[in-house]
């Protein structure tokens, strides 16, 4: 596969977690707070062009572990493959 | 046909997909996601003006191809085809 | 007539297209994206203003056909002609 | 009356226009599209004040005659007259 | 009293003004449009602060009398008087 | 209690005041428009950073009685204390 | 744990506060303003990129304890632990 994301986009593909429940079964959410997910970088954009013109390159490199917002970005089917691409900002955080 | 997208904006040509079927045909979608889909570039504009006054050219190239959100764009039908119109910020990718 | 648009406005009329229509006769919408009209441009205003102060000249010129979002715009109706007054940025495409 | 507008902004004294009727008396309107006034320019302010701290004088003139989006503005009823004030941003173009 | 406004700021002194009644009592708003109020200018902020840093002086001036959208402002009831405080782009006019 | 507010926050300890009401102890507004809240500066952030980088210090003071919007703000409850925290945007006046 | 947060976030672990409540035992909110949150700045990004290109650096520091909106933010599981990453700007104040 050969993503190439425009901009500050970033290809990411999905972590899945099992999600967590208690002892009965049943799913219970913390609190009201938006949820997150991980995965893993597959391919980042050029960055993004400032008002200025000139590039500000994306934090975020090629394998790291990261950590977005749940229901972010949008899903692209490619080579029978299910990435998510989204914008750098709604990248949280990078797993050191 | 000589369709000249203006700024920014650049005219894709849709590829057709057949839609993912289970086998007993239902289609299930895997997430709550925004959906993608995968067209060629036809036309590109002169790219954006920056507040600065310089232009920033268009990232894609005619002949690209390119995934972008599924429900963005204006459709025009010219010399019987029917293009997609859309904001290079709508392009997420170019496929390599 | 002499309608001098503001700004980076610019005056359309409208060429009016037949709806495709089936062969019984019912209009079949492709898909759920914003449709495009088709215009000429009457006139063109002295271009945006930045906010460095410097003006940038419309892309498009008199006598050019249009593309743009079909329902976009305001209504004039001068010297017995209805015109659609739109900003350069709700245009789409020239036709080449 | 002396009314000296703000910044950016227009007075305006609308023409009052007898509505398009058919001949059996009902008011037909065309599309969709957002309709437009025509008014006589009254007062201009000294201009928009941009980022870099300069000002942007304004492009219609005391006198002028010019067009604006049919629900714009705010009324002022000052020496027994109503007058319209605007933003030049919302005038769409000067009837030359 | 002394109110000292931030910013671009202001402190009107509402003018009240009886209200437009026909004949047989009943109050005929003549269109659609945002209405408007007179007021005086009681104390002025220091202006607003640009993105270059510079301060921008209110155009308006103590004693001034001044129209304003109808129901822009915060009240602050001070020294059993009621001013109505609202940003100096919320004046439409001074009245010369 | 030592409360570093961030940015161009400021920590207010409000007011409390008895409502209007009439003989018959009912409260009458007495308009539409926002109503605003009095306050005692305990803290002030280290000012807004604009866009090229420079800071601009807050206009209020620690000690400074100010009108703010009344339903602005974020409840802070530090040392047994009620605080309100603001932007400095949305302070009105300082009461002189 | 390792979480490295991106451009101006910061990582809080929230401060588990008991609720207030009355002799009757029932929870008596204030007044009707946004609620805030105490927490442990565990990690801070490298700061904003302004539109000049240059870096602003987070005003907070890991191991700060810091008030924030209640509902802002969004939680992450990393390692067992629930943490909170939020923009800068959501964070209201530093305990000194």
């Amino acid at each position: 596969m050969a993503l190439k994301p425009l901009g500050d986009r970033v290809v990411i593909e999905i972590i899945e977690e099992s999600e967590q429940r208690t002892a009965g079964g049943l799913y219970v959410p913390d609190t009201a707070k938006e949820k997150s997910q991980r995965g893993k970088v597959i391919a980042v954009g050029s960055g993004k062009t400032l008002d200025n013109g000139s590039k500000v390159a994306v934090e975020v490199a090629v394998g790291d572990t990261v950590y977005f917002a749940k229901y972010g970005g949008t899903e692209v089917a490619d080579g029978g493959v299910t990435y998510t691409i989204l914008s750098e900002r709604d990248i949280l955080a990078v797993i050191g």
